[in-house]
């Protein structure tokens, strides 16, 4: 017998039809004898619907409110849930985040999980009850009903797994796992099977939008295994496995001899690149630039910073999101006076592509390889920067699709050639 | 400073706009110095969208889930007044069931209201805060969501306002009163500015669907002043009121020395006449119809039992729901030999209208008047029953709106006819 919790996706819960889908998945694996908790997303295009009526009710909703009216969505897919398991013989019921509870911080619409009592959930659970539990609600201090963000299922998933030390965490969405890039620019992308958390973080925060970055964080953290599976689609891979497992380093290490020295080829075009022309070139001059953007919330990426003109000044390039561009350029020109550059350039037609690998930690010449296979073929680097199992660069936007299969293939990622059956 | 309750409907709380109406009509009260909770419905439609999800799950759904699923509707709708009122300065915040709590019966989806906390709710409102409640929820023993069945908001908007002692419990409605009659039947129908809490009872349970009955014989318990109103119109009537105003007798005794004999002309097409032809006339013959009846929760209304014929037995007929009928024929064919009777005959096409008043009580002739005048145009009485201030015919159904007319003069309810201004 084992614990597992099973979390179902937006898409996977739209209509009673695949409500009926995930219950049977459900029952398979309460058939086999395991102890079950099923956190839920909202219907596809609910939390939209709700999120709209709150910005129209006030751009300056209260998010105290809006928190009340969006953990609704989640609430109507549990009971509908609870309902059909029991409608296929499946002793089910639901818990609000108020019932059993989750309790979060106070930030509204944005909560981090303090804490889940688990008394209620293990009685139910031992009793032989199916928990279905709504994701990305809680209750804050006050009796208040808090909301976790954006995506924030996932999350709620791995906290329930932690927090009921369940062995595996089974993340159900609309993909059949992790590919080693993304299929519809590489066709002969291939399913890892298994990628560790911090590879995961990488793939995630740089483009590979399966599961939510935060909830990856929290399993590393918790040690949770996370399993990543279609809800549409059985098929297996070659070793049998279903879906992507994401896992400790060690698990990885020991399984896999010949483990690949990349996991994957990400891309990013959500970014924006600002040059600041001629800063003076002194001690704390980098500060003045970046204090003020991290006090107006604005998330810096990349930065590089080449070494000084023989004018005594130096140029620095750094990346945030495209939708904060208007509002770092504001900022920037009103801190102007204390940084004391010359000019801002800026651009938008520009694309992040990193490769991503535990392995490259013990093995020299993976940024070469990725320089040399962009030089090849003609793709201009205007930024670079590392980390201990990724190496990011920045091109041109025009260029992304190709970069992504030159690496692709550099790296020996490719799939074989798949053999039609006669 | 006054103590209200204002209750809104699923049709005022129709999108955004609709809510905003709400808002102005809230901050209206704020402004006019009360303090003010407001119980809002679900929009229209949603409450039906949720249940026929419910439906679609399993038609044997848990009640327990299904108030899960549907008390979300009440939810979304509460959290967005509070962010409108919020928005034009009225300081505001949402309160779900079982936040106050509101405790309810364990009946999942019909639960009674058992009480409700208002410490929290009073310092709220004396902070000066206006109070949000979903309509139509509560919380069960085991911290389990309850619904208390269709309609249900009005109930919770008088229970509201017995605990919180309020002044004054305004439901807001798309009709601007109750009417001596359907207006859609005669045109020359008049709003009424008062009726008795008794009135309003027969007035509801015989046709005029402005309040749920279960709210009013709440509201006559707990002596709570219901006002019924417009949320699109504001006009008043001749005497300055708007809507019609639900009191004790006392209330309307004092005000009108020229009150009229009858109040209003209610008519009903949802009964159904079911015949028992030639049941033995015995000692206890009646209990044995409907005892099995009653069994099956079938709610019978009017019971007409003629003297016994000469062979020694007699025909029974009582009206029940036409949705029930099927079901009663049913239950009234498997108790045959018990109950004894020869043959059952049945009728759908019939109406019970209704003449209703509490000034009947002191006059003699009410009954009399009803019956000649539908006499004199030629219209059949089937049944009769009478109560203490109703006096009820069963007609053949086609004869519905002539009878409704025919009253609703005989009894000099109809207004004078409009002066057209020059």
């Amino acid at each position: 017998m084992a614990r597992i919790v099973m979390k179902f996706g937006g898409t996977s819960m739209a209509g009673i039809e695949r409500i009926r889908n995930v219950a049977n998945r459900v029952k398979h694996e309460v058939d086999a004898g395991n102890q079950v908790a099923v956190v839920v997303s909202a219907m596809a295009g609910e939390t939209d619907r709700l999120v709209n009526f709150c910005r129209e009710a006030s751009p300056l909703y209260d998010p105290r409110e809006y928190d009340v009216v969006v953990a609704s969505g989640e609430q109507v897919t549990s009971g509908l849930l609870a309902i059909v398991l029991q409608s296929i013989g499946v002793n089910a019921r639901s818990w609000l985040g108020w019932q059993l509870p989750i309790r979060t911080s106070d930030a509204h619409a944005s909560a981090r999980i303090a804490a889940i009592d688990t008394a209620a959930l293990d009685a139910s659970l031992a009793a032989g009850e199916v928990a279905v539990i709504p994701g990305f609600q809680g209750m804050a201090d006050g009796d208040r009903v808090t909301t976790l963000g954006r995506g924030g299922s996932d999350t709620s998933a791995v906290a329930v797994a932690a927090a009921m030390k369940a062995d595996r965490c089974d993340i159900y969405t609309d993909v059949d796992g992790v590919y080693t890039t993304d299929p519809r620019i590489v066709p002969r992308a291939r399913k890892l099977s298994r990628v560790t958390y911090e590879e995961m973080l990488e793939l995630a925060s740089v483009g590979a939008k399966v599961l939510q970055t935060r909830s990856v964080g929290l399993a590393m953290k918790e040690k949770v295994r996370v399993r990543v599976l279609s809800s549409f689609d059985d098929s297996r891979d070659d070793d049998g496995h279903r879906g992507t497992l994401i896992v400790g380093d060690d698990e990885i290490e020991e399984g896999s001899m010949e483990r690949q020295l990349i996991t994957g080829i990400a891309h990013d075009k959500n970014e924006a690149k600002v040059t600041l022309v001629a800063v003076p070139d002194r001690p704390g001059a980098v500060a003045t630039i970046f204090t003020p953007l991290a006090d107006a919330s604005i998330n810096v990426d990349m930065i590089v910073q080449n070494i000084a003109h023989e004018t005594g000044s130096t140029d620095v390039t750094f990346t945030v999101p495209k939708a904060e561009l208007a509002r770092a350029l504001d900022v920037l020109e009103k801190a102007r006076p204390t940084i004391g550059f010359e000019r801002v350039l800026h651009a938008t037609n520009v694309c992040k592509v990193s490769v991503v690998g535990v392995g490259m930690r013990s093995h020299a010449g993976v940024a070469a390889t990725m320089f040399k296979a962009l030089a090849d073929r003609g793709i201009n680097i205007q930024a670079i920067t590392t980390s201990e199992i990724k190496v990011s660069v920045l091109i041109e936007d025009d260029y992304t699709e190709l970069a992504v299969r030159v690496l692709h293939t550099a790296y020996g990622l490719d799939a074989e050639e798949e053999t039609v059956d006669a």
